[in-house]
């Protein structure tokens, strides 16, 4: 898989990584960067990160495959606003955490001879920015790529193998599935994050060691992106909300019951899932 | 510091640690293990962890320092059956994660000419067992010392002086404040991390990547050792939960109410905390 003209919209940590993986993996001819900050573009160039840079028409009207990495919030927006000037066997895709809501738009609107298909990489970083680009941020990561009835199979081949030659390993999802499964497993842990960080008084963060700080790591991430995540997710977020809390409550339970049998059983519950963790 | 014969009483991950970091920086002369298991002891001397292995009575006898390494519910019965046996001078400590209960155990029934002062460092892990033993455990991590009214001033200098040996730090916390703190800084995020790796159904768990990993590792941890930390400190961790509960409540009110403003600001609450904790 070689594409010849790569465009990213959005180089910040994960669209910079893909130049730049591209690049060094051989899997474009030419990448090209376009992002609302000069100082990103500047940073891109600078660091070879893209070959060039370019406004979005201009680098749309050129490509042969777009990844567009902007937040959540702008990413249907600014696919649509690409597509119309793409060429046709131009493909487009992004790298959204959520997928429903991406796709749903999208697809409503794209213009013919444009193909579309999502994807959302699970790798990242609570760092945010092209500096902290990594040419490896995607070796033996899952991409989960998101198709539907409407798309064609030449396409999701396509898509698939793009993240194939990055390093990653795919797997196919419907982007509702998709939604419901990230709730749980990436959403919820960065709300938990987040409030446990919240609620510790600022005089004891002295006192914090390697377990508050894993357990907290999450909550360096940045609140405008994960915002919009949230939001973008929030009755499936919600729902695993309501299921943390009541774990939580049968905890709390069990605490004021002094009752060890079933504080014990609680722990061994989480333990037995942690330890079948594919490990990473 | 250096002590003639130095007794480590339950030779796990941090009763190991001591021995060997003690015997590798020249801080004992002589390092005696006790311990409830076979297997720990032999893997312990086999090891060279310990010089030597003894019952608790003999090794008490031999004693100048000892440090009692058991889960925290057995600690305060540990220390009250080896102090019998201890000669003058004898300085007892240990390792619980929590301290009010045992220092008030053990201060109302300790024999005269025994000295005792609690101790906690914060470093762990969440494996267990002397096979997991790491000599550099306690380099630049800190160590809470909890004396109380009735300690004398040259105990919680020498048990200091013991800690400095083996590469910590030493803060100085009255034992309840230090539960209360504890209860914020850790017990929390154990019961937060097991309650999140708790609600994830296991179909999902191929979907997990470096976010649930993080956030999850506490979750690891021996519940049975765990059970008996958030039962010997269940009023602060019960209060820790509920004001747990109230910052996720605020979330999910946020998002149910679809409120950006409300979710980015309690976003930016828990990363304000977070990016102001030392860094490790």
């Amino acid at each position: 898989m070689r594409v010849e003209t790569l465009v990213i919209v959005g180089v910040g940590l994960l669209g910079g990584s893909i130049a730049l993986a591209a690049r060094r993996r051989g899997a474009a001819g030419r990448v090209v960067g376009v992002d609302g900050s000069r100082a990103a573009l500047e940073h891109a160039r600078g660091k070879l990160l893209v070959d060039d840079v370019a406004c979005l028409s201009d680098a749309a009207a050129a490509a042969d495959f777009v990844v567009v990495c902007t937040p959540v919030d702008c990413i249907a927006s600014h696919i649509l606003a690409a597509a119309p000037a793409c060429r046709p066997r131009c493909l487009i895709t992004d790298v959204g955490s959520t997928k429903a809501g991406i796709v749903r738009a999208v697809e409503a609107n794209l213009p013919p001879g444009v193909a579309y298909v999502g994807s959302h990489p699970l790798a990242g970083s609570e760092k945010h920015g092209p500096q902290h680009a990594d040419a490896a941020l995607f070796e033996r990561r899952q991409v989960l790529v998101t198709p539907t009835p409407r798309t064609d199979p030449a396409s999701l081949e396509r898509v698939s193998a793009f993240w194939h030659a990055l390093g990653a390993t795919v797997r196919v999802m419907d982007p509702e599935g998709h939604d419901r499964a990230m709730a749980l497993t990436s959403h919820l842990p960065h709300v938990a994050a987040s409030a446990l960080s919240g609620v510790l008084p600022p005089e004891l963060s002295g006192l914090t060691a390697t377990g508050f700080r894993d357990t907290t790591r999450l909550a360096a991430s940045n609140p405008a992106l994960w915002s919009a995540i949230l939001q973008a997710n929030r009755a499936a977020v919600v729902e695993a909300l309501d299921r943390y809390a009541e774990q939580l409550a049968d905890f709390r339970a069990a605490l004021e019951a002094n009752d060890r049998a079933a504080l014990e059983a609680l722990l061994a519950q989480g333990k037995q899932v942690k330890d079948s963790l594919p490990k990473g």
